[in-house]
């Protein structure tokens, strides 16, 4: 029988705010102010921060990392070498290959994604895997 | 305890098409030429169909109505009168009060709306609760 | 002697979360989900968060509600009722006059705003309302 | 005598929907959910499917493979390699040379074009293939 439905799972408020704190404390540690930003598995978006000091324009990159990762279900820098500038023109620059985005998997299941941006892309990603380990996702 | 995560249930493509395919047979027997559109529950686009001789641009009405019934869980023209102008212009005209807007609600749940355009207001929303019907969708 | 630079106050990041968190606090109290975002003095975005079971389109309604109150450093229903309709047209709609919006004002400077939507107008202002408090700033 | 007018063929939406499905079908039997989009000969939509577990994002850039494709009247990979970023580009990256768009030719003529994304340049062409098989459109 076709199925018109299925079950999946998502992100609740105390998961983003989880999430955003957990960033923001190794952003701290590190002293590299970051742009934080969280959306669900449609890439609409669920919570964000611009900390003191960040480049405010990080807000977009960090924004596009966490929708490519949304939507490839992997980390942003994953999108292959070889498509990377066609992709971004064919998506209207929708996807980055900028390393910072991380997809939120729990249980094998994209539920959303997280995008870091201000610091190099190391420090981007450790801000991002901090998050994700806080609320319990699967190791990337 | 927090709670990070919560489980929740979506639409597949069987159901998408179903509804689709349903849209198209009513307004067939009615004689009304319809756009289709059908947005999952963070509004991002899940099926679309333009029937032969219906209205381009009612797409893009459509569209608004799906993304308002989806967002605000209920019809679109429940969009209180009072505010109808002040709410869409505060959100760049995502938000319509225009009918034919509805939610695709399962056991209290809403998983996404579907939005119907072309028509006048009545066959619009004869579409689409003939949509709703064919998957087993709460009654509106 | 003509001064070129001036000193200003601005919210930290410090700020911004407990806003949130605070804000979050009163809408699980009077049991209605919230779009909150927060902008600074220049309207650019410092914080958002979409909770669970909130209207995803509100975060556009509160977007301009905060952009609204940073701007004219007062609740965004004080933009005078005669001119609502074309000061909304004349700023391409970054202009609201929705009930939800607040300035957040330090010993009478404004430092930026909050705008909260998807409950009523009353519900919007008191969650905005608990998170002024909560960073002490001036009562409006 | 100049003529004024011609006659020309388009797609119906019992044709948009025969193709939806059969690429709904080939995607599952090759277990690479789709993002499928169809358009007219003007490159503006007949139909769309984002299949469940399909990219998101991949809407975008099989748009601009069926826009492309359309315009061209050939494969959106036959963009010439020495001008794809140029003219990406100039149109806006309305073009693109992505592989997945391909022409709808009914004897000849350019009816329309489906794009196909999320899979690989081969698995996208071969459900764009098998649906303009479903609608006895010419050979590519």
């Amino acid at each position: 029988m076709t199925e018109f439905f299925q079950t999946s799972r998502s992100l609740t408020h105390a998961g983003v705010m989880t999430m955003l704190q957990t960033a923001v404390v190794k952003a701290e540690e590190i002293g590299q102010p970051q742009c934080i930003v969280i959306v669900d598995a449609s890439g609409e978006l669920l919570g964000e921060l611009r900390m003191t000091g960040a480049k405010y324009l990080a807000r977009k990159s960090a924004f596009a990392k966490a929708q490519t990762s949304a939507s490839i279900r992997a980390p942003s820098q994953n999108v292959p070498e070889a498509v990377r500038v066609h992709v971004a023109a064919a998506t209207q620059n929708a996807i980055t290959s900028l390393p910072g985005g991380l997809p939120i998997i729990i249980d094998g299941e994209t539920v959303g994604a997280i995008g870091v941006g201000s610091g190099t892309g190391d420090q981007d990603i450790e801000c991002g895997m901090a998050a994700l380990e806080a609320v319990g996702a699967d190791r990337i």
